[in-house]
């Protein structure tokens, strides 16, 4: 994941950046998940085995740590990530927190079991910029009942303090479900 | 924004696609914003006149129209959006959300004013995958108070199908607040 | 509805006042409510053949109209709802707004069938008094699937204005489903 | 606020059943929250020197500690909170929640100021019956800053069981402010 190549590109009269972002075909991972366990397949992305979902590169988010109902993400603030006022925008914040409470709630279902989001909630507490330090996000699992889970995660700047803070609802979804359409 | 350079990088064996992304600084627009009413730079940018945002061209997202209260965000449905399961990211679609129902807002305040968002939830109702079709995000405010905004955004695709759907909450802010810290 | 008997206590130091409520057993609704549509439900209980939830009468709220995805109920604020800071509890107007949504998805349901609130989030616009007048709340679907519906209400005041507004996402349940747990 | 008075109702061909609530006037209590902190204005509730608020007489719910940042509610699930598929209606539960969450924010409030509640949103987990036993609803604030504070609670059943949670957020007023529109 940290292999998203940032190159600075030519300097025009109103100072251009530029960034390349490289991915690999995101159905080898979505096909690999199928016969794995939600929590083998997030192993698998973590130890390279599987190449990480393409928002995961464009991004620069990566995922460090995840056991069943727990899943922690972290994520470097950069100026490619801003919004018209100057600081990362809300929506960076919020896949960041999204990730990790999918994640957390997926590493707990056995293979042939999936989820998707319902809804999130998100409260942001705090402005990020580029001199915020690294961000790190931990999710965690509030309830799994058979067809619906809740999760919650919380973002902690590089000096401690509480940034955003998020609930969501998934709906769990067994072997022989379609999946598109709710 | 739709200057945004997309390239197709070397293929190695795991099919590896890259996409390249410029951006000017973004303290150009904050700059420009401070002598402005929302409308006025919402406009500016959409005109071409004041960079856009680099999240906008991170994402390939483009504001197509915009009046007080009301703001209309377009986006492509794209592989390097995915999430781990082989669709479009939730938090790409809260940011497509969360941009109209801001830009919304920040359309009815005049020069000097600000807003912050406070939370925001939204509803999936349905998967994106590059075979949906360009999206179309609608914002408009429910609520414009002294100290509170609300306002909700829907997405539909090309087919005229909801997407998924958010309502806002935001702090409106005056010319001598300190801004970064709620 | 309207029989919720209100008399004035004994006056005490402390000017006490009372009210006394006056409800039929909820399970002649709940069993009635098996072999009907949502929306004879509620025509049955607007048109008193079945008696009203005790919630309608504990708290004065009636329904007023009912069809297929919409619903709308009126409720008198008193001071007998009210919360420790002197206004109508924000968990009332909640109340008001998760029927009116709720009673829209179930008026779309076919006999057999039935939903459980997954979750609802409200926002609080304007503080209500006894001097507000009676509050009038339309819920309506936004999204009705094959397992996840979801709606929005707002509470209108006596002069017209919003005084909240809220979604909600529900599981829409088959008749062989358990419903005690999620 | 346990005096709340139940009493039988004559029994009638459709079996009613009849509570009677007594309360204070609610304005002995909001005048003598203007000279005291809130931690001291809950406390005075808790003790019996302020009338509890009536919506706690209605609905039988009670604040059994409080502390600073932290609340704790009560509540006994009973027929009369029904909702016309026969169990507590959310708005009930959705009441205690913002109690328990209202409350922990209000006793970090130093006299003078106040705060109203611009929004909140709960999960429902589990169907509550008058089987489920006592309830126990811990709200605790999670971010307080100079303009807004947010905050969670979880409602546990009589086993220990999660049977909802919520978040709020809050904004903070100081003295001067106009608090009947947001």
């Amino acid at each position: 994941m940290e292999a998203a190549a940032i190159r600075q590109g030519p300097d025009t009269g109103r100072a251009a950046r530029s960034r390349t972002v490289t991915w690999e075909d995101p159905l080898i991972g979505a096909r690999a998940a199928v016969s794995m366990s939600g929590l083998e397949y997030m192993q698998a992305i973590a130890q390279g085995e599987v190449p990480p979902p393409p928002i995961a590169l464009l991004l620069d988010m990566a995922i460090v740590e995840v056991e069943p109902g727990r899943a922690v993400f972290e994520l470097d603030p950069a100026e490619y990530q801003f919004n018209p006022i100057g600081s990362v925008h809300g929506g960076v914040l919020t896949t960041l927190l999204d990730s990790a409470m999918g994640c957390a709630v997926h590493a707990m279902l056995p293979a042939g079991s999936g989820y998707t989001t319902l809804e999130l909630k998100v409260n942001f507490l705090r402005r990020v910029t580029t001199q915020t330090g690294r961000l790190r996000c931990e999710g965690s699992v509030i309830h799994l009942g058979r067809t619906v889970a809740t999760a919650e995660a919380r973002i902690v700047d590089g000096g401690g303090r509480l940034v955003a803070h998020a609930t969501t609802t998934c709906l769990v979804i067994g072997p022989s479900s379609d999946r598109s359409n709710r």
